[in-house]
C-alpha cells in the first residue's frame, strides 16, 4: 500500500512514533540525536530554516510533489494531524514556491507544527511572523499549478535521505534530522546519556583542560606519527 | 538609442511608469504581484536580500556592468531620480563587491530607494544599518576596478529576467519581481483583487476548512485517479 | 619544518604579527582591509558568518583536515594562544559539521577568539549564544571521526587563499581577510589612510556631489566613448 | 539485518532479481525503463558516464562509504558476484577519488560488470580502455583512506535514489535507472510495450505527421486555452 | 501579440532572419560572431552540446516550457519551418529531460535543423547518431506531463540572453549566439573582417612574433606601471 | 620580487625544475603522482580537460589575471620557455573564455606545451585539432579586456593549490597536479616505486585474488567490528 515512490496514492492511517517518545526527543538538539543514532538521518544541508531560532519535532506525513506543482500540499493538509510535520520531497530538482501563508493557516489549523520542504517557499515574512517554522531549499516567489498527482504518506526521500511516513522528525538552527519510528525510543535514551556526557565535557573544557586529555587521543596521535617540530624562525 | 545589452551609452530621460501607479504596487508583496501578473517577472532566487525585513518599490535605472568593474554604478548616480532602484545587470557572471556605503549615500542623495544586483555587495553591516536595501547575489568585499564601458539605460537582462528602464520593481523577504511600465496599472488592479480573495481564503483555513473543499479540488483528484489506501499496519 | 601542505606536523613556536598591529588592523573593516593591501587577501564569498554582526581578529593557528574527520582541532587547542584565531583548511571538499560547541568552550579557554573553516560547523544556535564567531561554508550537523593526520600550523590555502601561521586574520559581515604578518605593519597604516579618506568622500557625496565629480571621471569615460543619448519616447 | 543506511556490516547471500529479468531489462535503455515504471526509479542527473557509449545492466550490491575512505569498496569485492554492478552511495558528500583501475580489476575478476558510484573515480582513460562502465559525479584524482567502517548491502540513497541489495540496475549515456527487484518482471514487460508503440509513432513522425494529430492534443490545448495570433510584422 | 514571457499563445507567421544571412553568419564560429557584434549575444556556458564537433545554424522558434512538462515543444514542432533552430526557455530552473529522439524526427521532419534547451535532454545516444544537434544545461531521462500551457514563439530569456522569434542562432563547442535578426546582416559582415584579420595574427604569431608587438601593448603596459623584476634565486 | 599574489609584475628569469626531473615525472599518471607525493598538489576536480586523452607535463609559468581581462596572458607569451606549461589564476571567480586559438598558436611557437586555467576557454574545437591540451573550469565563447594588471611568474594559488613558478605540472585525464621544484626528484623516485608496486598488485587482483588479503586488511576490518550477517530472506 506504501510502496517507495509510488504516486496515485494519499495513504490513510499510518502509523506513527508515540507521543511520548516524540516529545522526549524534541528536548536535543538535531546533533545530538544525529551522533545518538550512530551518525545517521540527518538531510542534506542545503535545507536552512527560514528564520534564526526555527525549532520543530513532530511525526512525518511525507508528500511526494511533482515540479512546479503544489496540488499534494493540499492534499496532505487533510491527512495532518496535530503534532505532524509535513515533509515534502520532490520527484526531481525544483526550487519552486509550493508553500506559503496560506497552507501555513491550513496546517496550523489542522494541528501542524511546521515544514521540511525539498524546494522553495514563499511568504517567509508571515511565517516568520506566525512562527511557523520551515526548512527549504530555496525562499521563492513563484507559485505552482495543480496538474500532476504525486503522492501522500508513502515512503520518500527529502534532500537525500529516506523518510518514511510516521517517523520522527526534529529540526533546529543545525538542519534536520529524521528517526524512524521504530528505533525512536532507543534513540532518546542515547540522547539524553550523550548530552550528560557532553555536559561534564563541557565543565572540563572551560576549565582549560584539553580535549587531546579528556579523550585520550595523544597515544593514538603518537602512533599515527604525529610529530610537534618547532618552526623555523 | 536603447538597444537590448548595447554598451557604451548612458541614456537619459526615460520614462518611467507612473508614481502613483508605482505606489499602488509597492502595497502588495512580491509573490502577490507575481501571481497577479500571470506568474511572470521574477528574478531567479539566488537574489537575496541582505537584511531580514528589507523591502523596497521603485522604478528601474538599470545598469549594465563589466566583470570587476563598477563605473557604470558611478555613471548610473547621476541619472538616479527620486523614487528609482538601481537594478544591475553584468556581461557574465561575477561575485565581485560593485558596490558599497559610499555609492549607498550617493544614491540616497540623488532619492535612491534600493539596489537590484546580479553580483557582490559590500559593507553590510553600514547598508543594514542605514536602512539601504539591496538584493544580490553575494556579499563580497572584493573591489573592483573602473577601466571599462558598460551601459545605463538599456534593456538588460538581471537574474534571468528582462528588464527595462522605468519598470516598476518590488522586492521583500520572498524576492525581487518586475512590471512592465505599460502593465503595471492593470496589474496593480490584479493584485488587489488577489488580495482580496485570498484573506477571504485565509479566514476560512484558519477555522480548519479544507483548502479541497474552499478550492473544489476533490472531483479533479479523483479524475485524476487519486486513491486514498490504508496503510498497511 | 613547516612546508606548504605537509601532513603529520603539528607545528610549536610559530612566529605570530605583533599584536599592536594585529590590534591596529582590527579596527577596521575586511573591504578596507582589502582595498589598502592592493585588493589582495581575501577568502571567496562562500565563507559566511554564522550570525550577523559577528567579527574577529587576530592571529592565525592553521589546521588541515582531511573529510569528515576533525582529530586536528583537537591538536589545535593545545596549540591556541590568547589572541588566535584558528583557520582550517581541508585536503579536499567538505561541508561536515567538524566544529561546535565542545570545541568552542576549549577554544575560549585558551584564549582563542574565532574560528575560520572551509567546512561545516554545528550548534550554531549556541555559538551564537556563546558569541563565538565562526565563519564557515556550511552549517551542518554532522559529525566527523578521529582517524587520519592532518596538520596545524603549516601553510595551507583556505577558500582559495594562502594562510600562513600567524598570519593576521580579520573578519566581518563583509567577509574574511589575510594580511601576511610581514605586511600587517604596512597595511595599517594604508588602511587608516583610506578610512580617512573615504569619510571625506562619504561627506561629499551625502550632500549630492556626484562621484563622477569628486574622482574626477568625467575625462575618461568620454575617452572611452561613452555616449549620453535621450531615451526615444 | 540490512536495516537502511546501518554501518559496520557486510550483507552476505542477498537476495537478486532473476537473471533472465535483469537481462530481459538490459535490452532497454535508462529513459524507456524510467517510463515504463512510472517515471521513478531514477538517479540525480549529476551522474555521469566517464566515456560515451558506456553502458551496464545487472544487479545491486550497494556500499556505504565514508568521505575519503575507500574502505568499504574493497570489503565489497569479495561480494561481488557474476552480474553485479557495484552501487556506492556516501554519507556526506565527497568527491574523492575512491575508485580506479586496481578495484576495477578485482572487480572484473569476480564477475562485476560495472560501477555506479556518488562520488570521484580516477584512472578514467585505463578505465575506458578496458571498458570498465562507471557513472561518477566527479572525476577526481585524489586517493583516500581506508580507516572508517561503512557497510556493504544495506539499503542505500544513492544520488537521490534509494537502492536494495540485488535490485537491478542499468546505466547508458541517459544516467542510472533502479528497478526494484520485485517489480523487475512487470517493468520489463512494460518496457517492451512501450518500445513497440514508440517505433510505431517514430515512423509516423518521420513522415512528417505531427505529435499534436498522433497523440491527440489539440483538443487539450484549445480547452486550456492556447490561442494563435498572428505576429505583428 | 507576441509579448515577453506571456504565455497560452503559439503565434504563427514570425518574420524571420533572411535565409542568405543566417548561411552567411553559418561560415564563422560562436566566439567569432560574439566578438562581431560587440561581445553580446552569447548564452550562458552552462548550455553544452551533447556531442563533441555539433554545430548548427538557423532562425529561432521559440519556446516558453513549464518545468516538468514538454507540451509546449510538441507545438512547436507545427511551426517549425525548414531552417529553423527550436530554442526552449523555462519559466524556472528545470533539468527534467523534455527532448528526445521522438521529438528530433518530428523536428527533423518538418525541417528543423538542432535545439537550444535551458532544460535537460535524453535519448542522447539516438541523438548523437541521427547527428541532431542539441545544446543542453543537462542529460537527463526524467520524462515529463503535457498539462500547463507555455508559449511559442514569444520573445524569451534562454539561458540569460533575450530572443525573439526569427532571430539568428549559431552554436558550436563554445557555446550558442544570438543575433538578433535586424542587426544580422551587419554582423555577418563584421565577423568576415575579424575572421580575416585574424587569420593574418595567426600566421605572425606562427611565425614567433609576439602579441604585444603585433598589438602594440607595451606602451600600456608600461603606463599602466607593469615592472619586469628579475627572480630571487 | 615574488610576492604571493602581487600584481603589477612580470618576473623574469625564474629558476625551473630540472628538465630531466620534469621528464621523469611525465612517464606517470596525475593519480601516481598525487600519491607518490602524500596526497597532496592536486586542483579541484573541476578543472577538466577539452578533449579526453590530453596528456601534458612541464614546468609552470604562472599567470594572474583579473576577471574578464586576458592581458596577462599575452604578457606571458613573452615568459614562455621550451617544455613550459602556462597556470592562470583569477583574482576572483571568472569564468570568460580568456584563451583561444591565436594564443595557442603563440604559446606553441614559444615552446609553450599546455595550458591550465582557473577561467574559461573557447575556440576548442580549434585547439583539439592541434593537440594544443588545456585543463579549465568552462569552456565560453566569451572574449575579454585588455585594461587592468596582473602579475606574471608569482606565486598564486590556482583551483585551490598553490603554485610557484617553475614547479613541474602534470595533467592528464585524471586531473592536474603540482609538484614543487624541489621535491620534484624525490617525488619522481615514489612514484616510480609505486607504479612497480601497483603492476604487481594488479595481476594478483586480474588473478581473481581479494584486496582484503593482498593488503591484509581482514584484521584490521574485525578489529574496527566489521560484522557479516547474512541477508534476511
Amino acid at each position: 500500500m506504501s510502496e517507495f515512490g509510488r504516486v496515485g496514492v494519499a495513504v490513510r492511517n499510518i502509523r506513527r512514533a508515540e507521543v511520548h517518545t516524540v516529545e522526549a526527543l524534541g528536548r536535543y538538539g538535531v546533533a545530538t540525536i544525529h551522533e545518538a543514532q550512530g551518525r545517521t538521518g540527518l538531510l542534506r544541508p542545503y535545507m536552512r530554516p527560514i528564520y534564526p531560532g526555527a525549532t520543530v519535532w513532530g511525526t512525518a506525513v511525507t508528500v511526494l510533489a511533482q515540479p512546479g506543482d503544489n496540488w499534494m500540499l493540499h492534499v496532505a493538509a487533510e491527512m495532518v494531524d496535530p503534532g505532524d510535520v509535513v515533509v515534502v520531497a520532490l520527484t526531481t530538482d525544483n526550487d519552486d514556491g509550493m508553500f506559503g501563508e496560506l497552507l501555513a493557516t491550513s496546517y496550523l489549523a489542522q494541528g501542524g507544527r511546521g515544514l521540511v520542504i525539498d524546494a522553495g517557499v514563499r511568504d517567509v515574512r508571515a511565517l516568520s511572523e506566525m512562527k511557523f517554522p520551515v526548512w527549504s531549499r530555496a525562499v521563492n516567489a513563484r507559485g505552482t499549478v495543480k496538474a500532476t498527482l504525486g503522492a501522500v504518506n508513502v515512503p520518500v526521500v527529502c534532500a537525500g535521505m529516506l523518510v518514511e511516513p510516521g517517523d520522527v522528525v526534529v529540526a533546529d538552527d543545525d538542519g534536520v534530522v529524521i528517526v524512524p519510528k521504530d528505533r525512536a525510543a532507543e534513540v532518546a535514551v542515547a540522547a539524553e546519556a550523550r548530552e550528560r556526557k557532553e555536559e561534564a565535557t563541557r565543565r572540563r573544557l572551560a576549565e582549560g583542560e584539553l580535549g587531546l586529555d579528556i579523550y585520550g587521543m595523544r597515544d593514538a596521535l603518537a602512533k599515527a606519527g604525529l610529530m610537534y617540530p618547532d618552526a623555523e624562525k
